[in-house]
C-alpha cells in the first residue's frame, strides 16, 4: 500500500535523528557479525498498522533482515499477541528498535483509536473520516492508519479538496459566489465543500450546488434538521467535537460522514516492545 | 531557542505535505494582496510551546508577517486567553494556519502533560525526564516542548549517551565488563547509564563505577531498598509506567530523575485555534 | 499564485545545473560591483506566463534586483515589446540570464499554445484542459502557464483525481464495481471518472454514478450521441488527438472539457530574449 | 551512458512530484499481488532515447521488474515498432506508467529532432550541437538525447566553457582583453569561444588567438567570408535561427558546429504508448 | 562501524561533485560492458582507516563490484602493501578511482597522525583524544579514523557534550554559577567539562563539582600540580599546542587526557594509489 | 566570487553536523539576547582565503551580525595580525565560531601552500596548478583558495576536462585513436589532455594533436627533452612529487604548468582564533 520511494525518505531522516554519529552503546559492546531473533509483542489490545514502515525500518540497517508479519494489518490483536518475527544483525536491531516503535505505536494507536470511532457507529450508513489535524511530516503515513482502522480519508491536503469557511464566503461575496468562483478555477476533478454553521447556509450552499455541505458544530437537532433539508442533494458531513461518547447520536442524524481531529492528533500510542530472544 | 537553519527544514517539509500544489480554495477566492488580522486563541488550559516556529510557519509564506505573542512559552493560559496577535498576507494566514497550529497544539500539549507530571512532584528533588519515544522527524522540537513544559531531558538519541541494556550486557559478559568495554570507547564527556531489573544488578552497576543506575519497572519498595543501597554513589532513574497517578509515591523513593515516555508519545494537542478578524 | 517555497527549491536546482562551479567567463570579466540596466522583450506574439519565477531567479543571486513587470501575466504581447526592466548586479543578470529564459520561454510557450486552442472555441461553453503529460519536475509550474493562457487544469496527480481506466476495469470486474470500489475507499472530496471507448461503456458508467465520463478517441458523431444519452447527468470530457484544426468541432459536440496533452508535452518555447543595455 | 546516482534523484522527484500520496484509483482497484505484461509501442516513426530513464522509473516502483529492450537507442523505429517488453507487479506498471512515458517521450523527442537536422548535412565535415536551452532540471539528460540523435554537445554549463559575448567585451575593453583575462583566470583545459557579430569582430578574436569563434546571426554571405578568413586557425561556429530548411546552406559555408537550440527547448514529444497485455 | 544510511549521503554529495555529467574521457574511451581488475597499493606506511567508505564509493557506481581487503582497517601497512583487492564495470572503477582515494587517504593520513601521537605514550596512563576541529560535513568519518588510529573521541558536537569556556564564565558569573545552571538544564547523561587557565581556575571548577577539567595551554609544571591537586577528583585534560616531540612529556604530568586538534585538521594524506591491472 | 546559493547548502550541512540539537552550552548559560563585539586573529604568517564563507557562517546563525574584514582574500598577513572585526548576537557568534574557523583555517591553509609554491616559481613563465584531489564535498571552495593563493586550477572533475591516461589508451588501441575518440564524442569547447611516461608518447599525443601534454613522474632532463620537442605546439604539464624543494627546478624545464596534489590534499590548516571580547 505504501510506495518505497516515500516511505525512505522519513524512515531515513528519523534515523539520523536518532543515530546522527553512531550508536555508541551498541557499536562498543555487540560483535558486528552478531546476529539475534526478535520478536515484536503486543502490550496492549488494539489495531495494528505500520508493519511495512516497521519492517522497512529494520531493512535500511541489515537490508538481509527476515521480517515475518505473525497479524496482518487492520486485525485486532491482544495483548500478548506475536505481532512479527524477526531476525537478523543483532547491531541492525537494536539501533532500529526505537524508531521502529515509534512508527509502529503511532500508527497503530491511530488506528486504534479510529475503529473505537467505527465500532460505535457498527452498521449505520456513515462513514469516519479524519482531517488536516496530522502530525507534520506524517501525514500520508497517518491517513494510511486511518483507513486501517476502518475509517476514510478527507482531503489530503490544501491542494487535493475544496473548503470554502467563513473567510472565503466573506472575500467572495457570499457563498454563492464562492462556489462559482471555485467551480470556474479549479480542476473539474475535484468535489466542492462548504463549511456551514447556520441552516440559512446550508440553504445557501445547496442553491449553489455545493457537492458537500459539512455542518460545523451544531446541534443534534440542527444537524437532523439539515440532513432532512438537503435530502441526498449533497453529501453531509459532521464535524466538531465529536467523541466515542456522542459519535452514536451524530451518525443518527443521518449525516454521511463524520470527521474527527482526534483521533490523529489525541491518539495514544499503542503499547508494543520487542523482545530480542 | 531553536535555531532557524533547523526549523526551516522541518517547516518547508510540513508545508510540502499541505500545500503540494497550492491551495485551490484561498488562490481561487482569495485577493493575492489581501491583507488580514488574526489571533492565536487557547480553548483550554495548558501550557504554551512552539510559538517560534508557529511563527516561522507564517513567515515562510509571508516574510512580512507581524507576530505578536501575548504569552510566554512555557506560561499557563486559560481557556480564552489571546495566544498572540497576527497581520499579515490573508492568502498565506490561511495558508500556515493548519500546519502551525500543527506544531503548536502539539507542542503545547507536550509541554502540559510534562507540566501535569512536574506539578505532581513540586518540591521533591527530583527531575522528571523524557524519553527516545517522539515522533520521527521532531525529536529536537518535542524535547524542547518537555523543557518548557518543566521537564529535564533524557539524552537525545543514541549517539550522546550510553545505556547499557540486557541484551548489551549479555554480549558483554556482564555489567562490568560491559561498563569497562564502553568506558573505553566512548567519548570521555558522556555518561554511563546501566539499566537493571534487580538489587543484584544494582550492585553489579555500582561496582562497575556506572554513572547512572536506571532502575527498570521495579515496585516501589524495591526502588527505595536501591535508592538506599546507592547512597549517591551513582544518579538514580526510575523507569517504567509512570503515570500522573504514582508519579509522586515514584519520586518519594528518592530516585534523582523520573522518565516518562507518555509526555511525547501519548500526550493530547492542546486546543488552540487561529481567529482571523 | 505561486508559493516562494515551491519556486525555490526548483530554481536551486537550475543554477546548480547552470552553475555548478561558478561562471568561468563572466566571474572573469566583469567587476564584481558593476550595475547594470536590462530588458526582457518578446521576439513573436504570445502569452507570457512565469515571470514570478523570471524573477525569483535574479533574485536567487541578487537579492537586492529590481524586476519591474511592464505586462501582465496571461495578457497578450507582440514581438518587440518590453516584458520587464531589470537593474541589478551584473554578474547576476549574466548568471541568471539563461536559467531565467528557460523557464520564461517554456511556460510562455505553453500558455501560448492553451490560448491559441481556447481561442478556437471562444464562446462555446467548454474547457480546455491539460493532462499530466508535463515535464518531470515542472508540473505544477506548468499547470500554472495553462491556467495563465486561459485552459483549465486536469487532476494534477495520481492521488488527487480518480480515472478509472481499461486495466482497472478488468481488475474490478467491471465499470460499476470499479466505481464502487473507489468511492468505497478514496476520500468522499474526490471525483470519479470513467474512461470510455463505446456507448455500452458510456451507459454503464453512468448508471455507476460516474461523476466524469472520458470519451477516449471517439469519432464525432459518436460523441455527440453519448453527450446526448448523458443528458448533463455527468460531466463529460473529449479526449484524444485534439488539435487546433479540429477542436472546434469536438467543442461543438457539447461536451463540457476537451483535454490536450500537447499543450504541455510538445508546445514550442516562445521566444524571448533579455537585452543588456 | 546514464550514472544511477545522477538518474534517481530526477527519478524520484518526478514519481513524488505525480504521486504525493498514492495512486488513489489504482491502490483501490488493483490487487498488491497482481503481475502484467505490457509493451511500449511507438506511435510514430523517430528516434528513441532515454530507455535506461524509463527503464529506471519502473525499477523504483518494483525493483523486480523485467524491462526487456527490443530496439537500441539511437537507431530509428516505425509507427508499431514494439520498443520494449515489460513484465511487473501491475500497481506499479500503472504507476510508474505516466512518468517513465513523460521521460522517454521527451528524450525521444529531441533525439529525433535532432536527427532530422544531421540527416540534412550527412556527409558533410560538420557538427550539429546544443545549447544551454534545456529544460531546467533535465540538461543532462537531454543532452543525452542529443548525441543519441547524433548531435553534439556545446559546453554543459557556465562552468565548464567560455563564451564571451558583448557584455563581456565591452566590460574587459575590447576582445583582446577579455581572451588574455579569461586564459589568465580560467583553467587550462578550457577552450575560449568568442561570439562575433562582423567581419571585424572576427579578425580581433583571431588576433587574440580565440580557439573557438561563434558567428552569431551572420548572412551565409558573410559566414563564407569569415569561415574564409580564419582559415582553419580556430574552430568555427555558426549561431541562431538555424532551422531543417537552411541547416545545409549554413553547413556549406564551411563552419565547423551549428548550434541550435530549438532541437531542446521546442522539440515535438514523440508519441509513445504503454499497452498493459 | 559505519552505518550505510549515513555513509551513502556523503558518498553521492562527493561523487556528484566529481562527476555533475558524467565522465568525458571514459565515457568515450571505456566500453560500457568492459571489466577489470584493479588493486589499491600503500605507496608509504602508515595506518589504514575508510575502507568502508571507500568500498561503497566503488559499489555506488557498479553494485557488483568485488572488493576485497588484504588488510584490516587500524592494522599498520607497508610502502608497496596491497590494501585491497578489487574487480569490476572498467567504466565504474575509473570513475571512482579519485574519489575513493579521496576518502581513503584522509582518513588514514588521519589514522595515521594519531596513531604516531598515541605511539609517544605507550603504555602510559592517558587517552590521545579529537577535538571539533573537523572538515566540515566529515565530521563523523574523521572522529572514526581517530578511533582507528587508537585515539578517542572528545564530544563530537555542541549537542552531546558541555564545555565550559572563557566567554561562559563570565556570562554565568563564574564558574560555579555556570557549572550549576548547566547541570539544571541538560541532560543528566552528559558530564561538564571547564576550561580552566589558572591553578585557581582549577580550584573554582573542582569546587562546582565539574566532570572534567581542562587545563588550556599550561606550563607541564602547571599541569602536574593542576593534576596533583585534583587528585582523581575529576578527569584531567590538557589541551593546547600538543605535538609529537612534547605529547610524551605531557602525558607524564598525569592528566588523564590529551586532545590534539592537528590530528585532524592538518593530517598529510596518506599516499595511496589505484592500480588497474 | 562564490555564490550564495552554492556555500549556504555546505554551511547549513556542516552546522547541522556541529549542532545537531542545540549547543547545551550556550543554550544554558548565555542571555538569548546577549550581543558581543570579536575579532579574527592570525596566529602565524600566511594568506587569508575563506572569509566570505566565514562571514556566511555568522550570518546563518544570526542574519544581522556585522563583520568588517580588515584584511582582503590573498593579501598575506602576520602573526597577531586582526583579519575581521565582527558583532552580533553572543550565542550565534559563540555557536558558529568552530564551524566558521574550520572553514577558514582550512581554506587559508591552502592559499598558504598554494603561495609558497608561487613564491618559489616567481618570475618564471609557469603556473602553479591543483588536481582533483581535494576534500570531498569542498571542491568549490578548496579550488577557490587555490587561485586565491596565486595558483590556477585544473578541471574541476570528470565532465569539464579530458585526461587520458594509460588505461583509457590501452582500451582505445593507442594515444591516436584514444584522441579521436574523444574529439569525435565530447564538447568542442574543451581541450584534450594526454598523460605520458615517454617520449615516445610525447610523439604519439603531439601526433595525435592533443591539446595538453602531461609529463607524468618524468626525470628534469626528459622533461627539458620532452619540452624541447614539442615546441609550443601543445600545452606542457609536469605532474608528480612536486614539492617546495624541486619545484623551481620543474619550472626551468620549461613546462607551462605544474601541477601538485598535495596544497590540497595536505596542506597544514593556518592557524586563527576567534577571541571575544
Amino acid at each position: 500500500m505504501l510506495d518505497n520511494f516515500y516511505i525512505n525518505d522519513i524512515i531515513r531522516n528519523a534515523l539520523k535523528e536518532d543515530i546522527p554519529f553512531g550508536d555508541i552503546t551498541t557499536d562498543s559492546l555487540i560483535a558486528a557479525d552478531s546476529v539475534s531473533r526478535a520478536r515484536l509483542i503486543a502490550k496492549e489490545n488494539g489495531i495494528i498498522a505500520g508493519l511495512e514502515v516497521c519492517e522497512a525500518v529494520f531493512k535500511f540497517l541489515d537490508s538481509g533482515v527476515e521480517f515475518e508479519k505473525n497479524v496482518a494489518e487492520g486485525v485486532p490483536v491482544k495483548n500478548g499477541d506475536v505481532i512479527a518475527h524477526i531476525r537478523g544483525n543483532t547491531r541492525a536491531l537494536l539501533k532500529a528498535e526505537r524508531t521502529a516503535l515509534n512508527f509502529l505505536q503511532r500508527l497503530s494507536g491511530i488506528a486504534t483509536a479510529t475503529n473505537q470511532l467505527c465500532a460505535r457507529v457498527a452498521g449505520l450508513p456513515v462513514k469516519i473520516a479524519d482531517t488536516r489535524k496530522t502530525t507534520p511530516g506524517l501525514r500520508f503515513l497517518e491517513k494510511y492508519a486511518v483507513r486501517t482502522g476502518g475509517g476514510s480519508n478527507h482531503r489530503f491536503c490544501l491542494s487535493d479538496g475544496v473548503l470554502i469557511k467563513d473567510n472565503h464566503i466573506k472575500a467572495a461575496g457570499g457563498i454563492k459566489k464562492a462556489v462559482e468562483l471555485c467551480r470556474e478555477k479549479i480542476p473539474h476533478t475535484v468535489k466542492i465543500e462548504v463549511e456551514t454553521e447556520s441552516l440559512e447556509q446550508v440553504k445557501e450552499a445547496l442553491e449553489a450546488r455545493a457537492d458537500i455541505i459539512m455542518l460545523d458544530n451544531m446541534s443534534l437537532d440542527r444537524m437532523k434538521e439539515a440532513v432532512k433539508f438537503i435530502g441526498k442533494r449533497a453529501l453531509v458531513e459532521a464535524s466538531g467535537n465529536v467523541s466515542l461518547e456522542n459519535v452514536h447520536d451524530v451518525a443518527c442524524t443521518g449525516v454521511d460522514i463524520i470527521s474527527a481531529g482526534w483521533i490523529t492528533h489525541s491518539a495514544r500510542a499503542l503499547d508494543i516492545s520487542l523482545r530480542i530472544l
